[in-house]
């Protein structure tokens, strides 16, 4: 593939140029690290958000929900242009001074339109790649959808047509002078962890965690 | 204050009404624990977001930049409608099925338009409420912003003029019949926690950490 997004107008990162990342691999690894994404959609000038889980396969991202779900339909019929964003947090950033406080992060916004899936292979997979990103080894462990399931399931694919990521990375840059203050700086990092799992109240007797849990 | 925000056409929860939350003091509570915000505007029918930190102060939101941002500027002048998201991620909700895999999850999307921030006493409360939420006891002990700094910050207000909350809590819902399965069934919780601060390579020698971040 490419290794590269080009930079288009919608892409590329103006407002500290620096921070901007192109590359197709760094891009696709803040997407496979994020549970979730917004989506938003315009309709007559008026912005609206999803907030939604996500899964990515090669170069699309595909989401799903209830075949009843409104927004879904419209994005499918419509083919509105969509944009999709994802942030990662990893570090608040405590300058010596106030003016330059931040935030380490690692931030992706993309723009595609929604495509209806049909074919039943890609179908099937996107909701096995979706389930393992959340817990990878539950797939083969549980009960698959039965046909009435998968008619009530609807999945859009959005192909990242135009990308770009947005991160920052290290301690705090102060001001020159500044370096000489009596004030504590660095960053202290932010992470997301996963604690033990809680049995459900209604689980089986005799059902023991599985070994990709614990 | 009124307690509830209004059901408007825009924030009414149509998929899984009853997670609809319009409480003001719950929907004030996910945003006050969200570091991250995502505003999403739209221009000639084409969406997009920006991921940004932001505060709350009584019913408006709070967002910085700097004077030479683009797109604040734009918001600013033209008053565009624009949604604001934030989601908080507390679990992995593991069903007997793959069909009933959830997550937990507190989200709020809200509408709003900007409104430039011109007060000084507001902005400079803006900014000390803003550093405050992501380090308590961080404004105390900084520099504080010069004048130049100042005049280099635009600061953007946003009530919230309408808003809902999507909350899922609890153990996954399985089909009766799924629940005599031996699959175990549960919740992941996640949560993000603050690691150990990293000091500064260029930290002066002798500064300690502060008590606020021990």
């Amino acid at each position: 593939m490419q290794e590269k997004f080009p930079i288009t107008d919608k892409t590329e990162i103006t407002r500290l140029p620096k921070r901007g990342v192109y590359d197709k691999v760094a891009v696709y690894s803040i997407l496979d690290e994020a549970l979730v994404c917004t989506l938003a959609y315009s309709k007559d000038g008026q912005p609206f958000q999803i907030p939604t889980g996500f899964c990515r396969i090669d170069d699309k991202l595909y989401l799903h929900g209830s075949v009843g779900s409104f927004y879904m339909r419209e994005l499918a019929a419509k083919k509105n242009p969509v944009c999709i964003s994802v942030t990662l947090i990893d570090g608040l950033v405590l300058a010596r001074s106030a003016f330059h406080h931040s935030v380490n992060y690692r931030s992706v916004v993309l723009f595609s339109e929604a495509e209806l899936v049909t074919d039943k292979s890609i179908l099937y997979n996107a909701l096995e790649v979706f389930t393992e990103k959340m817990c990878p080894g539950r797939w083969a462990d549980v009960r698959k959808p039965t046909d009435n399931e998968w008619k009530a399931t609807m999945v859009l694919a959005f192909k990242i047509n135009e990308a770009s990521a947005k991160v920052r990375t290290g301690p705090p840059k102060d001001d020159d002078e500044d370096y000489a203050m009596d004030v504590w700086a660095g960053v202290q990092p932010l992470k997301t962890v996963r604690l033990a799992p809680e049995p459900d109240p209604l689980l089986k007797s005799g059902v023991v965690l599985p070994s990709y849990l614990k």
